[in-house]
C-alpha cells in the first residue's frame, strides 16, 4: 500500500495553490535540484568527458527507461528514452509501416493529440507512394480496423475528455485484421497501470514531464514489443542507436534491442530531474494509484454536478473509460478557467469550450479536491456567464 | 578585445587537469548551477505550468538561437533550439530535397561524422524512389558537386583531423551547379567565426555541447536561410512548428521562418545551462578568439614536432585549413592517449591511430599548452613504444 501523504511532501508545491495540472506539466520533485546540481558538479564538472563512462551517461536512456517499463507493462530492455514524444512517434510510425507492407494506411481518431496527426502527415509525405492517414471519430475506430490498415495510432486517454480508450480490446482487434498497434501514453503513464506486454501492443510511446514530473522539457520514452525488436528500423538512424557507435563506421548498423531508437546524445540534466521523480514512483503500488485516482475523479465529478448545473460533464462516469482528468464544458470556459486560476485553482482551457482538471494521487488531496468544488462553485453562483442579460451585452460589446 | 583570463574564471575546471577536450564536452560555467536552480525552484516549480508564458519557455528555441546567431554569422531569426544535431541533419535534408526536386543524391565525404551519414541513409530509405548518399574523399568535394547534386552536407570541421572545409567555396561551388548546401558546424560553432550568411549557406546545424560548453546532452540547433524559410517543409512536422500550436488544428501549417523547424517541447532544463554559457559567450569577439585559437595549436604543434619525432600532424599547417583541434597520429595512440590521461592531459582518441587535442581560448592557457607538450614528450620519451623490442614483445604476448 502507498502512503500518499508521504509521496506529497516529496514535491514542491506553492502556497496557495491547488494544482490540478499535473496532467500537462507535473510539479518539481523535491530532489530534483541537489540531484540535477549533484549531475552538473560532481559529474559534469568533475568528470568532464569521462562522465560519459563513469557516471553511467551513456547507459541511462536503457537504464532509466528499465524504470518507466513497469509503470507501463512492459518488458525489461524494451523501453529507450530520448529526444520527443513527437519524434518517438514517428520513429514507431516508420517502423511499423515497413514491418507491416505493403499496407499503406496509419489509422487514428480526431481526439488524438494533434502532433500526432502531424508526425503522421509529415511522414506520409515523405514517403509519398499511397502512403495517408486515416481520420475517424474515437467511437469509429475499432470498426475502422479492417485490411487496409497498416497501424493504428491511437492516444490512449483523450487530452481534452480523459476519455480512456480500451487496449485490450483494440488491440485485439488490430491483431485479428493484421494491423499494428502504436499507443500514445502521454496521459496514461504514470496515470494508471498500463499493461503493455498483457495487451500486446506493438509499440508505444509518451512523455515524462506531466505524470511522470522529469520536468518542461523532459525526455519522452518509446515501447518496442521484444517481437519486433530485432526488425523494427528506426528511419531516425543516429549514431547513437548504432550497434557500435564508437567505431565510427561509415554505414548504419541498428543495435539491437530497443535501443536501436536512440538517436543522439542523451539529455542528462533533464534524465536527472526525471531520476529523482522516479525515486517517487519507484514506492507506488499502481493498484493503489489507480483506486486512489478514480475516488478523487469521483468525488469532483459529484461534487461539481451537484454544485454547478450548467457544466457539462465531457469525461466518461464509467470507470473503465476514464483517465485521471475530468473535463467540464461550458460556453464561458475560458473566462470560468481564469476565474479559477485567479483563486488559486490551476487546471487548463481547451478550446473550443473545454475545462480540464488533472487529478494526481502523488500531491492531490481529496480536502485539495473539496476545496476546489468549493471554489468553481462560488465562482459558478456569482457569475452573470449563465444569466441571459450576460449573453445580450456581449453581443453588444 | 576580449580579456580570456576573465573568461577562463567562469568555467569549473577540475584541479590538476589540463583540459584539451572541449571540443567533445565543454567544461561546466561556473554560473550554470545556480541557473538551472533557479529556472528549476522559481520557475517550475512556483510557476509550474504558467511557466511556458511567464518564464518565456515557450520563446526560448528562438530567443536562444538569436544568440547563437551571432556566433555562425545567421541573421535574426533564422536559428531554432531542440532536439539533436542528428535530428536537425535529418531536417535539413528532407527540406532541401524536397526544394531541389528532381535531383535525388545527397553528397558528402568520408571525413564526416557518421551520424550525419547514418541520418542521410534513414532518410534515403524512407524516400526510397532513387534517393541516395554519394560519399566521396574529403578532397574530392569539390570536384564531386555536379549537376546531379541536389545537396551537399558537409561537417566543415573534421571531427578527426581538424581539417577544415572552404565554406565559401563549396557553397559558390554548389550555387554554380544548382546543389544546396547543409552546413554541420559541430566543431565550428564556438571554435571560430562561422560565416554562413557571407557564404550564402543554405542551411546549417549543430551541437552546443562542444565549444558552446551547454553540458552533457545540450539542444542543437538549425540555420535556415532566410530566402529558404517560408518553403523548407520540416520533415518533422511537430506541433511546437505549428503556425498556431494552442488551436490544435488537426492538420499541420507550418509556422513562418525557421521557427517550423522545431518539433516538441523544448528542453527548458538544458537550454537554462545553455543560456549560462551563452552569458560568457556574448563578451566574445570572434577574431580576437580565432586569432588566439590558431596562436595556441601552432604552439602546441611546434613544441610536440620539436619533441616528439615519431608523432605525425594529421591536422592541417595552413591555417585557412584548420578548426581549433590538433590531431596526430601513432600506431600506439590509444595506449598513449590512456597515459596522457593519467598524467592529467585530457584529449581523447579516434581510431585506429589518432590522438586528438581540442584548443578553447575562453578557458585553455598557453601554459597548459606548454605543460601537455612537456607530459606528451615525457611520455614518448620514457615509452617503448618506438622502439622495436616493444613491438617483438606484442607480437609474443
Amino acid at each position: 500500500m502507498t502512503d500518499f501523504a508521504a509521496t506529497r511532501t516529496q514535491f514542491h508545491l506553492p502556497e496557495g495553490v491547488i494544482y490540478l495540472d499535473g496532467n500537462s506539466l507535473g510539479p518539481l520533485p523535491r530532489a530534483a535540484v541537489a540531484r540535477v546540481a549533484r549531475t552538473m558538479q560532481d559529474e559534469w564538472g568533475e568528470m568532464l568527458i569521462t562522465g560519459w563512462n563513469k557516471a553511467g551517461w551513456m547507459d541511462k536512456p536503457m537504464a532509466v527507461g528499465n524504470r518507466i517499463a513497469r509503470l507501463i507493462g512492459a518488458e525489461p530492455g524494451s523501453v529507450a528514452m530520448g529526444d520527443t514524444l513527437s519524434i518517438k512517434v514517428y520513429q514507431a510510425l516508420a517502423s511499423a509501416l515497413e514491418i507491416n507492407a505493403p499496407r499503406k494506411v496509419i489509422l487514428s481518431d480526431s481526439g488524438n493529440f494533434p502532433s500526432d496527426l502531424y508526425m503522421a502527415q509529415g511522414l506520409c509525405r515523405t514517403l509519398g507512394d499511397g502512403y495517408s492517414l486515416k481520420i475517424v471519430a474515437p467511437e469509429e475506430v475499432m470498426e475502422a480496423i479492417d485490411e487496409t490498415v497498416a497501424v493504428t495510432m491511437i492516444t490512449q486517454v483523450d487530452y481534452r475528455t480523459g476519455r480512456k480508450h480500451d487496449m485490450a480490446a483494440i488491440t485485439t482487434r488490430a491483431q485479428k485484421k493484421g494491423a499494428l498497434t502504436i499507443w500514445d501514453l502521454a496521459h496514461s503513464a504514470g496515470a494508471f497501470a498500463v499493461e503493455l506486454a498483457k495487451a500486446g501492443a506493438d509499440f508505444a510511446c509518451g512523455c515524462t514531464y506531466k505524470y511522470l514530473n522529469s520536468g518542461p522539457g523532459g525526455p519522452a520514452f518509446i515501447y518496442v514489443a521484444p517481437r519486433h525488436q530485432d526488425r523494427a528500423r528506426p528511419a531516425l538512424s543516429g549514431w547513437q542507436g548504432h550497434d557500435a557507435p564508437f567505431a565510427f563506421d561509415l554505414d548504419y548498423r541498428p543495435a539491437t534491442g530497443a535501443e536501436r531508437m536512440r538517436v543522439g546524445t542523451p539529455p542528462i540534466l533533464q534524465l536527472a530531474a526525471l531520476e529523482a521523480s522516479l525515486d517517487i514512483w519507484d514506492t507506488v503500488d499502481m493498484a493503489a494509484l489507480r483506486a486512489r485516482s478514480l475516488a478523487l475523479t469521483d468525488q469532483f465529478i459529484a461534487g461539481v454536478e451537484a454544485a454547478c448545473p450548467t457544466l457539462t460533464l465531457a469525461t466518461p462516469r464509467d470507470h473503465a473509460m476514464r483517465g485521471s482528468q475530468v473535463s467540464f464544458r461550458h460556453p464561458e470556459g475560458y473566462a470560468i478557467m481564469q476565474a479559477l486560476i485567479a483563486r488559486g485553482v490551476i487546471g487548463d482551457f481547451r478550446a473550443p469550450d473545454i475545462i480540464r482538471f488533472g487529478f494526481t494521487p502523488l500531491y492531490t488531496t481529496h480536502d485539495e479536491v473539496a476545496k476546489a468544488i468549493e471554489i468553481l462553485a462560488e465562482i459558478m453562483a456569482k457569475s452573470l456567464w449563465d444569466r441571459p442579460e450576460f449573453k445580450t451585452r456581449k453581443k453588444v460589446t
